[in-house]
């Protein structure tokens, strides 16, 4: 069997997002639930499905003690944890539960209050005993990977800037971006070194904020208030063969998520229209690109280049601004993105035509990879 | 679309269990996975989908960890945490996994060290203020329901007796049961009481363990070595309508997850052969009972009496000995024993001619339920 296009997303909920001060994980669940639900025309007597990622900074909230707070009935319900490859995942184990029956509306959702929670979350992994020798934080692992990508197939910093450029761009044409005052070349190369060879703009932000979708049947889909956006092809693929990854450092979990997605779609990355690529770095935007077939392996620098990702270029990527400038909230704003690109909702910054969307969302360090790709 | 009879399950793994000192959650995630794939003649390099309960004394197991140390690549891969629902929810979500083509095998698995954990994890869930008042502890919002119960629909402590002195006597007849010694009803009523109504012997076990097992498609599993046992009908139900749930306290969510089940499966309950039943509390079992179907509300008392639910009589119950005395396990015991029973593989506790065996899990004191119904 296939799940293509058996169902749709049919609500999208925001809250406010960035740097949220005073606002607790379950407020921010709750507001983009009950955004969600108004953007959909949907009831909250409606959901009887409902998958959440866990909020990093408030362990209490599960899909239980959300369901009590809304007040809800479940008939299907789930706490997912993928760190930032959930978002797409979540949406499919969505899709897999409505399509077999077991509920009709699934509510998903995550929030996260680590840009102001005061017990101070840090993105900081030790990886073993490598911290007492200076490895520690996510960038410096990113940055091994980043330093080997350049290597192997001479991705320069100047790419990466091309990427960090480009998605700030579209930032400030977002009004709910995180980061809206444009950027040049040059300040991606003056800004300071993080781990070399990532500076400051290589690296995404870290937000507060809350985001809901719901997912229902495409039968049901149909009579709600917004155009439906279906879930056309989803893949996972998580390398761990080698744990030490010597051979694989350059290829992401996308190879795979990616050539499952593309599959039960039937389409080939020249039918997509627009891409919401989990950008936790820079350079992670052209390594995914190549490891789903956009280009070959190693041409991901040069396809980044040349304004070609950028809106009105042959392939528009993060068109909200992405991780790296509207908000982390670890990969969520992606989903949402694609869906209003597919309604014909972005206002300025929207992609004629957009009629196919590909989302990425991934974690532990690129190991972690979900596809979804999404038609209107 | 229906899931109905496209998936089974073929491998089973244990390890040793109750108070086994020294362990490390990942050493019973290894050791049952490793006895899963002998079970199944699999080898490691077949799984490619992977799904956990996470370890509730050792959070730094997740299923990416684990794909880790297992050396494995995934296509499929999450962590899924219902609490005691999780086990049957688990299987459930590697079905609709498998049948969606996202992975070809999947394996669930699940440990814990509660038993011996130095840090003493207590199961005592403090609700709100409560605490301060001396409301604290799991048995205590359990003892609640029981004393609704016995209000409502007139059971009594004899006949929770006569579940605990049936699963303990199923118990003595399974080499792994932490508990084998047979009880009497005088050694239930003489039990001291851990809240009134519940006596130390209503109450399921603390454990150390690990349990793993392993869902393909129904065509794959006719080539391996078990006889494959197919998911036949899955369902959950969570109720929070009522946030004080005072008009549900004596229903559970499987009047939900069972409704859901057996429409899936086709069946009734008449079809069933064999059941395991969450029996984290004597009381629960009958109440279940009630919402799933096989007797009327209010008469689950009365149902489990006169050796009904035992070896031998009309419907036996908890064959392994269950929670109350096989093992905690967070309630993975039930899925294990279900499979066996149907491989007619239980030696001397074995269910003569077993073909449909229906198992439940459940958490949140009885507000998350997941219903499993399989066949041989």
């Amino acid at each position: 069997m296939s799940l293509k296009d058996s169902c749709a997303i049919v609500g999208l909920g925001y809250t406010d997002q960035g740097k949220v001060p005073g606002r607790s994980g379950m407020s921010f669940y709750l507001e983009a639930t009950r955004n969600a639900l108004d953007d959909s025309s949907l009831d909250i007597r409606d959901i009887d499905g409902l998958i959440i990622q866990p909020c990093p900074t408030d362990r209490s909230v599960t899909a239980f003690t959300l369901a009590e707070e809304l007040g809800i009935n479940l008939r299907y319900g789930a706490d997912q944890q993928l760190q930032g490859a959930s978002a797409c995942a979540i949406i499919q184990h969505a899709a897999m539960a409505v399509d077999a029956g077991l509920c009709n509306y699934c509510l998903c959702a995550f929030a996260d209050t680590s840009r102001s929670a005061p017990q101070g979350i840090v993105y900081q992994v030790a990886w073993g005993t490598g911290a007492a020798y200076g490895m520690f934080g996510v960038a410096a692992s990113y940055a091994l990977i980043a330093r080997r990508y350049m290597h192997e197939y001479g991705i320069t910093n100047q790419q990466f800037a091309e990427v960090a450029v480009t998605f700030r761009k579209h930032a400030s044409l977002n009004p709910i971006a995180q980061m809206r005052n444009p950027i040049t070349i040059d300040d991606y190369h003056n800004s300071r070194w993080i781990v070399e060879p990532l500076h400051l703009l290589d690296c995404c932000l870290v937000s507060d904020g809350g985001r809901a979708l719901i997912v229902t049947s495409a039968e049901r889909s149909r009579s709600l208030k917004q155009p439906p956006v279906y879930v056309m092809g989803m893949g996972q693929g998580h390398p761990f063969e080698d744990p030490m990854r010597r051979s694989t450092l350059t290829v992401t979990g996308a190879a795979e998520s990616g050539k499952k997605a593309f599959a039960m779609a039937g389409i080939t990355p020249e039918d997509v229209d627009v891409c919401a690529i989990y950008d936790s770095f820079t350079f992670v935007v052209p390594m995914q690109l190549e490891d789903l077939g956009f280009c070959s392996k190693g041409e991901g620098g040069a396809f980044v280049e040349g304004s070609r990702i950028a809106l009105g270029g042959e392939l528009p990527i993060n068109t909200s601004g992405g991780l790296l400038s509207e908000a982390y909230i670890q990969g969520w704003v992606g989903p949402h993105e694609a869906v209003s690109q597919l309604r014909g909702d972005c206002g300025e910054r929207q992609v004629p035509g957009a009629e196919i969307a590909l989302v990425t969302s991934s974690g532990g360090v690129l190991s972690t990879h979900t596809t979804l790709i999404l038609r209107k």
